[in-house]
């Protein structure tokens, strides 16, 4: 496959070092980006994909989010999020049978696909199902059954994820990875935390979790513990496992749990729309950074964003970290973009993702430039962040495979899924 | 013509009696909307839209923006004010023609029609060229040829503005209305600023401005007048013009600033995006709607957003103040909707607009609710202001006219505006 007559952001490890390379053709061979070359190269082949006007950049890595919660969009909003999670959420996720799972997981792999996102982090449960709707729509995902204590009286649930994690680890070509995971400390006792740390272990699985989300749980697990809840997981050994180690939200964090994140090399998943419209608080993005934690971008469920698209959480993360600092320098887009791409594929553990390089997997999404919302697109890093929305995204390819072309998803039947999922919020919610 | 089978938001004055009339008809005879009906009308006609499956809202209002910058979109960015200003748009702008300002209103034009925007405030100038791209686009808007005292030593500028006013007010079947406008105080003198003013007052205009925007501005001003902006412009008789009176930005205000916009009945535009992204601040929009003062939502220029989407400035301003109050319930799905339609339509004298009522005139835009990164709109207030993106909008009617259907801009050549525009972009800052 050859995508020809396209300017590529190749996106480096260093924000500063992104480089543009005009009217360049990228071939891929298999699952690998074979060859980069700079000039136009005339050819007569069927697999070939016209750049024009387009910008070529690493797929988006969407490091927190919880597919199957995308019945529940735009329900329940503008609410206190205690009473939202427990009068509105958690009966409704109740009445979620696996098979409403799939589908809700299926219309979350459409929506990220057609906004560029080519993998992504969940963490529910139904896995099966959700696994199934990644093999078939072609996208990449690290899929976590997570579990919580309170709701796992008996262990089943963790020995569910435990086998989930043997099941399906590293399969469908690498498309899909596993890891294990407690919900949050406030939804496990110690015990059952070291259960999941001790399996982790065990089976050589790395760990996701919530962390710091609400000055609720920072003030709870000060006063229970007389330490961070940073500080309490890593007392649990929760950021000693190899691999994959996230920990998403991280807005209430102390310098010592800044130190600690960097010290196990615990990625952050950023969720800026989510927190905001929870009013849970601002993640302090640039202390982490400085720090050199490894920074990601998370859109949460469709529940609390109400979007699955890595492009909106860029743009909002470089306006409001500039508008809260007061320097229009700071997040510059450069930066962002190593948010959404090379530090999203470091915290999957995965360095032949998040560049677009000879020898990597071909991850890759063509931007339209010349949409009416985004041209002139006199600088192609700031209209990627600041003009560009998940409309403008015109091609999507994931381990080599077209997943998307001309805003034409190839791999799912997206009226379906939109029927489906419409009938099930109107079955549980509606 | 007849929108058959739709559910209308209708919105109203008081954001809290907004309504949903679910499977409705509105029948459009003329500019206006002659009928709402609660059930679905067989007919067989040739003007006939099928609203199945989308949102009527009212369309949205732009209170400020300037438009012909749009081909400094992409350009500059991640920079300091002071130095983004006069290093890099000044001597930009200086080359544009009035030909090509004509263009770059034209993509602008499209641009917001293509995001739902149905009306505009533009200040900026060759107001002649922008008056015929409104003319032929079919989209309404209040053009001022903005002045100010160190551009116009001998008054040609204010000379021009008043001959545009009077030749253009109020004309297009009243879609193009005008008012004058000092850009700002710290580019004009007092004398200057009280010409503008007895201008106004002399041929019945309203006024434009921009008001404390920066801290520098605001500081400034103390220093040199002992009043803050507000103050300053309000004892110049600024704000005891007759009709329009739009504040633009009015991010650094204390609670007498507060009290003059309310008691002087000014309009505030809100440019949420550009302020951050320019790191200016926030605007005090919580304090200033709880003291009753008209508060609107603007984009800015594109080359300080970097779109013209007020879709994306409803998101934005919901999401930031939940999050800044810590308050989940502040600024809600309901409030954020007034602020873009009927507190626009306030702003500009226009109480036949930004409610889809019997009577009122058709600015109508229909949304699509079953796009996959919006479906399911259980509470489709909320996926109007959460989910909802500029590429959603489906269907845009302005002054009785329909301009878009099915995402296709029937008043305008798109792709020509966009080669235009780009051409022009290469030529000044390529």
């Amino acid at each position: 496959m050859l995508i020809k007559n396209v300017d590529i952001l190749t996106v480096s490890k260093d924000a500063k070092s992104h480089e543009l390379r005009k009217n360049a053709s990228i071939v891929v061979k298999g699952e690998k980006i074979e060859k980069i070359i700079d000039a136009n190269i005339p050819v007569d082949d069927n697999e070939v994909i016209d750049g024009k006007g387009k910008l070529a950049v690493a797929g988006l890595v969407n490091t927190h989010t919880h597919t199957a919660m995308s019945f529940l969009r735009n329900y329940a909003n503008d609410m206190n999020l205690q009473d939202w999670l427990f009068t509105k959420i958690f009966p409704a996720e109740d009445e979620l049978t696996a098979e409403m799972a799939y589908w809700c997981v299926k219309l979350a792999n459409i929506e990220m696909i057609k906004s560029g996102v080519t993998c992504y982090c969940d963490n529910y449960f139904f896995m099966d199902e959700a696994a199934r709707s990644v093999e078939e729509t072609g996208i990449r995902a690290v899929l976590s059954r997570s579990v919580s204590g309170i709701s796992d009286p008996t262990g089943a649930k963790l020995k569910e994820s435990i086998d989930f994690f043997k099941r399906y680890h590293n399969t469908c070509n690498g498309r899909i990875m596993s890891t294990l995971g407690a919900h949050a400390i406030y939804t496990s006792d110690t015990d059952y935390i070291k259960r999941v740390v001790d399996a982790a272990n065990d089976i050589g699985s790395g760990l996701q979790t919530h962390l710091s989300e609400t000055r609720t749980e920072f003030d709870d697990c000060m006063a229970q513990h007389n330490m961070t809840p940073t500080q309490y997981l890593d007392s649990l050994g929760y950021f000693d496992v190899d691999g994959i180690k996230i920990a998403a939200h991280c807005v209430h964090m102390t310098n010592n749990d800044i130190e600690i994140l960097k010290a196990k090399d615990v990625s952050v998943a950023a969720n800026i729309s989510s927190n905001l419209k929870l009013a849970s608080g601002i993640a302090p993005l640039p202390e982490l950074m400085a720090a050199g934690v490894n920074v990601t971008l998370g859109t949460d469920g469709a529940s609390s964003n109400n979007n699955l698209s890595v492009l909106n959480e860029m743009r909002l993360t470089s306006l409001i970290y500039k508008g809260l600092s007061m320097d229009p320098t700071a997040m510059n887009a450069k930066q962002v973009i190593s948010l959404a791409t090379s530090n999203g594929a470091k915290a999957i553990s995965r360095n032949d993702l998040g560049e677009i390089k000879e020898g990597m997997t071909a991850d890759i999404v063509l931007i339209d430039m010349d949409s009416p919302s985004v041209a002139p697109a006199t600088e192609p890093d700031a209209a990627l962040v600041y003009s560009a929305s998940g409309a403008d995204v015109d091609t999507v390819i994931c381990n080599g495979r077209v997943l998307m072309k001309g805003r034409k998803v190839l791999s799912a039947d997206e009226e379906r899924a939109v029927f489906e999922v419409k009938r099930i919020a109107e079955k549980i919610v509606g």
